[in-house]
């Protein structure tokens, strides 16, 4: 841990300049608007250490699949997440000498991300080219129109006298720090542009993903409108305004920003529609603009805030995790979803992960309209055809889907086989998710309109993927790996197995639901899909009913899988700091071999299926599992902070707590200058409702079960729940639910029944 | 299967041009001197498809790692086989056109390996620029003097007349196809010469392995000298001779090479002990050059022929693998092994795998004087301080030692974690190979000169690599891939856990034998290595003791691993020939859970501890693994060869035996083009020897157990046994001991021991 930023509830603020944590800094203080993002890279040249980072929403480049040995089945690509053009750049020179904070040491540096606003802000003074100025530099991705982007890059010369020039710069030639193969993955096909501005098309190669820029730039010297001149690059375009300054002098450049993709607009039309915009968001102005993003992001707050008092650094965390979440992903375009580091970093590559649907789901539930939730939904229902052919890569068949472990279109595109091949257990989390919006919003229509397809795809693939074991007489999974990754290509992995007979379980129950309420769209998919109920379900039922699980004899402990008491029983307790994390100093076969745990599969099955297993089960679990878990991954800690608390272990709830909130602003695991964990940001908050506030939705209604952290004063939510917004407050004195929205509701608050209207 | 190759006792011959082939023929028409080797790539050039190889022994570059997600313990590089400067290439042209059999097809085209000679010739007519010509084309390296190499190159014209053109090349400028950065893997240092010739010295970049070659060319037209031209190259050196022919006419060119190593000589001398090297060979000339060859070579096969009758197929195929192996490894050089290729390609790089231990050891001690088996035990003796840095960096201490799964100089270097961390047997095979060259040898003393270390070395690793299961209150092993890597990262390998505890009781039975016969040695020993016999002796008894073993009860089969039983119980008769090899056409997933078996280990085990183990054992275990099997290993059929001799299942050995013998030259697995599956042909040879010869040794003594296969008249082998050689014939009268040279000898035939003088 690591703490250098400073805390306050609303705003992450780095005071003094830090350039060895740039990177971690980059990450932590990037914007977006769920369609593009920027890293926060410095507007000027910078020499130092730096990741430059600008990522447009849908756009990836298939680079060619690195390994050392192939193995069949692998994927021939991974899709790679692409730095896209430099919108950010505004060069300063002062009497001929270029600003470079590597080279040029600031004072009072200071960086400030005003999370209430979306608002990025960087102050500093510095000596450069003979003149002592004083800079302050803000920026927004706008969330009112997420086209469009605006900086402000204001000068004022204390010192010293002379020529200060400005260059508000656009520039597509930018490369990858992840290439396999060290390719550029963008061709420049238009660049130009005059003394007020240009634009800049680029086309992914293979891909052919257009992204379309224009830029217009402003600027004032003493408070007078300043001519500027055109400066035209090979791959872009930059503007330049030159004054002669003296001690009191004001320099300030607009710099605003179109992005349009060639997912939105037409190849012929593009170019126009991002001149189209840029000069409509010059006529707004910096002003208006902001007043819109702010409002834009008062409306997220209202419906997504979560409040601590007492705890300023479980404050600023929650709302940094809130913050990121609503910047990578809003739900307005079905073809997005949530990439593991979203738009502030390269790594991982893909734009989805089981994490959508194991972590992210409840977020998005509980803090944006239904449609943003279903939206997710419809990204995996519009891939089916796509899992079923990367299920037939691996010898399936008969329409069996395989979801991808990471994908941007539905194709796979991992290359580990013990995690391509094996990490199965992702298939069914899709099943989850159906399962768990419906619970969540009653929208059960949805059953028809995608949700049964995706099942039966998916247990089919199940009804394929066991074997019948003679020896144990049993239905098994052998060869799997599950989420914990410390364990690769075990058996009868109890997660897997449980999930899969569910699935199973879930597919008959689908199906009955079909039947009575939507024989129409069941008989079309049926005769689509060549459903043939007599021969599958018979199989999907015996299959369910006769699966094995791995359990501790003589306890209520569910065995992660076959073999694991053959194990040396060590406890993560007993591990010398200076191995931790295992991950970082132990050779990959001694994590295998090892009891540890990078994050407890067995407890996730339990926290997905809580109400199928008494108290007793799961302490005994957690008791078993808790201490053998080293939290090595970023989605390890929340679901301990459920079920810690579930089971009144308030002091573990409270360290899990931290650790999955502060995780990248304290930078737990030295990893943050890769980008942030998005995905466990959802987590975080899950752990905040569903832990400490005890949310749960049964029987269609909202119940509610909260512990109050003794070093919390209070604390509060805000909950979507089938178009009514609640507000959950709790402090010494209880909870309180307040229906601030919408039709009466009865809640279950601490087991009783209490009608809100 | 594809036979595309004539049947002959002696000769390996492709009649007719197959372009096609063209890269399988290269490898099995490979010729080579222990010392350096040749793909058998056409003199002239070649625009069609072909490997260019030319490899020289303990050469190699670490290419640097490539794998697509890194994991601890990695190397940081993968040692490859490298393709070395071309000493073949003689460049025809006709008026001006140039020569390629790619564009000019070739009529009565023949490649002729003539193994009992060691000469590779190629003879075809061709019409090419206006000219109809007969071309003849002979090399060899030399086996008298292994610096040297002679090519002679015979054009008759048989129609046309104009300007004959030849030159003899040198080329530095030579790539690898298996590279993984597409890198430069040679730097010329000079390249030189004159109209007689020239030199031609590189070094590998990173490892600075020196290569000097030097040529002379002469040529004569119509018997009289032809004077040549210097073509000085950048990369190399070539001589031109050109005459003016007609029909009747008749050119040659003799090329002769000496390639000298660095490892030899100083880089002071290394040219121009390379020019003197030519020189003497020049003045030594073809004829003479080729009957020294041609002695060596009768030498060669005087100790180790094999000869079969009433089936050429059999009979060539076995002179196939004893030829290649002979030129493979001469054991005159201890920084060298048996590579997987030989130098025959670059798949799979690096020097040394298992396969030497467990595979080729029983060939060089049946076939060679006692030194040269010695030989291969010293190579890993002096590898032991990199086997404990390897076991180091995987986290073991204390002198534990992890031999590599490949290596060139004992630093491991290979990179897929369920192989190069878990593929932990071949540790094991080390500690075999000592056991069963003193049990053949009876050299003894070699425990104190090198053995005792190693096998201290090789429990240490056991030692630490156990833990205590308090579930089974036995030793086990987790997280192993056995000699089967159709299994990956299982736990109790039956195999390994055997292997281990042998070891370890190996270890204690060592120490005695020390104490009682090399007192002094044992004492500076223990004081280099730190051994501590009171700390350590007991835990290696109590594993050794303590191992627990995977078996199915109510039988003798030894269950492979935990878990087999849990796996479709299918046979390998009933797959169908589409989905064969499955390793082509299953996605690895499916492979791994599926029952098939790459090699079975077990049964691997059973053959290396046969005495241990009753013949009822035997039968089940073989009856039990050999329908799983898919023997998609080269090394997998030579076992069941032996085991099914023993047994007296005559069909199945012999079935076994043409598909270990004819393995490359029928190409059962499609993969001749990228070389020779060298170590097998140790394999191919043990069949015979063991297998249908039905020999062993005990105590000390020669035993013969021999079968004859219906389709066989007779067969016979030599063998070299402590000081003697012996030849065994076997035919339908029953099997023949002779005595050929050596003192008087017992052995054991057929149950009965007979005195041999």
């Amino acid at each position: 841990m690591r703490r250098y930023l400073d805390v306050d509830p609303w705003k992450i603020v780095e005071s003094g300049f830090h350039p060895e944590r740039q990177r971690a800094s980059e990450s932590i203080f990037s914007i977006g608007n769920g369609r593009f993002g920027q890293r926060a890279n410095h507007e000027e040249a910078y020499t130092g250490d730096t990741l430059r980072g600008s990522y447009v929403g849908g756009v990836y480049y298939p680079d060619k699949t690195k390994v050392g040995w192939w193995k069949n089945g692998y994927p021939e690509y991974f899709a790679k997440v692409l730095n896209a053009p430099d919108w950010t750049t505004i060069r300063l020179c002062a009497n001929g000498e270029e600003l470079d904070l590597a080279t040029h040491a600031p004072l009072h540096f200071r960086r400030e991300l005003d999370m209430l606003r979306g608002l990025l802000t960087r102050t500093f003074e510095v000596s450069v080219g003979g003149m002592h100025l004083s800079v302050k530099a803000q920026r927004f991705c706008s969330m009112a129109d997420v086209e469009t982007a605006f900086l402000r890059y204001s000068v004022d010369v204390l010192d010293g006298s002379g020529t200060l020039t400005l260059e508000p710069v656009m520039d597509g030639d930018v490369t990858n720090e992840d290439a396999n193969w060290d390719e550029r993955f963008w061709e420049v096909n238009a660049a130009s542009g005059d003394a007020t501005g240009g634009h800049l098309t680029v086309t992914t190669r293979k891909t052919g993903f257009q992204v379309s820029h224009a830029m217009r730039a402003t600027a004032w010297f003493d408070s007078r409108s300043l001519e500027g001149s055109a400066l035209p690059m090979k791959h872009g375009h930059a503007v330049r305004f030159e004054c002669a300054v003296e001690a009191g002098s004001r320099c300030v450049v607009d710099k605003t920003i179109s992005l349009l993709r060639g997912m939105d607009h037409s190849k012929e039309s593009i170019l126009e529609k991002a001149e189209q915009k840029v000069e409509e968001a010059v006529a707004l102005g910096w002003s208006a603009a902001l007043q819109d993003h702010m409002m834009a992001w008062e409306r997220i707050w209202e419906r997504s805030d979560v409040t601590i008092t007492g705890d300023d650094a479980a404050q600023q965390a929650i709302r940094f995790n809130i913050f990121h979440l609503n910047q990578t992903f809003t739900g307005d375009d079905p073809r997005l979803n949530i990439g593991p580091k979203g738009f502030t970093g390269e790594k991982y590559g893909g734009a989805s992960y089981w994490d959508t649907e194991a972590y992210c789901l409840p977020f998005y539930l509980g803090t944006h309209p239904q449609g943003v939730a279903r939206q997710l939904l419809v990204y995996r229902r519009n891939h089916l055809d796509r899992a079923i052919e990367n299920a037939a890569k691996l010898g399936f068949d008969g329409g069996a889907a395989l979801y991808p472990m990471v994908t941007m279109n539905g194709e796979e595109c991992h290359n580990e086989w013990e995690i391509t091949f094996e990490e199965i257990h992702r298939n069914g989390a899709m099943v989850y998710a159906i399962h768990n919006y419906i619970r969540y919003t009653g929208d059960e229509a949805y059953m028809a309109e995608g949700g049964w397809e995706v099942i039966l795809g998916v247990a089919r693939f199940w009804a394929q993927r066991v074997n019948w074991s003679e020896a144990k007489s049993a239905w098994v999974i052998l060869g799997v790996t599950g989420p914990n990754e410390y364990e690769n290509n075990v058996n009868n992995n109890w997660y897997t197995n449980y999930l899969a007979a569910w699935c199973l379980q879930q597919a008959c129950d689908a199906l009955e639901w079909m039947k009575a309420h939507a024989p129409v769209a069941l008989s079309a998919a049926s005769a689509h899909w060549q459903f043939d109920e007599a021969k599958e379900r018979p199989h999907w039922e015996a299959v369910s009913a006769g699966m094995y699980y791995p359990e501790l004899e003589g306890t209520r402990v569910f065995l992660q899988q076959d073999g694991f008491m053959d194990k040396a029983q060590e406890m993560a307790a007993d591990l010398p700091d200076t191995e931790r994390p295992i991950n970082q100093h132990w050779s990959w076969d001694r994590i295998l071999r090892s009891v540890f745990i990078k994050q407890a599969d067995t407890l996730q099955g339990l926290y997905f299926f809580e109400d199928a297993f008494d108290t007793a089960t799961h302490r005994e679990n957690f008791e078993f599992y808790e201490p053998r878990t080293v939290h090595e991954s970023s989605l390890s800690p929340c679901v301990h902070v459920v079920l810690a608390a579930k089971l009144g272990l308030e002091t573990k709830a409270v360290e899990m707590y931290l650790r999955t909130a502060r995780l990248d602003l304290d930078d737990y695991n030295n990893e943050a200058y890769q980008g942030l964990h998005i995905t466990s940001m959802a987590g975080t908050w899950m752990s905040v409702i569903e832990g400490f506030g005890g949310f749960r939705v049964r029987d269609g209604k909202p119940h509610f079960n909260a512990m109050l952290p003794k070093a919390w004063g209070s604390y509060s939510f805000q909950l979507q729940f089938r178009g009514r917004q609640l507000k959950v407050s709790v402090d010494a004195e209880g909870t309180r639910v307040q229906l601030q929205e919408g039709e009466p509701l009865e809640v279950v608050l601490d087991g009783k029944a209490v009608r809100l209207s």
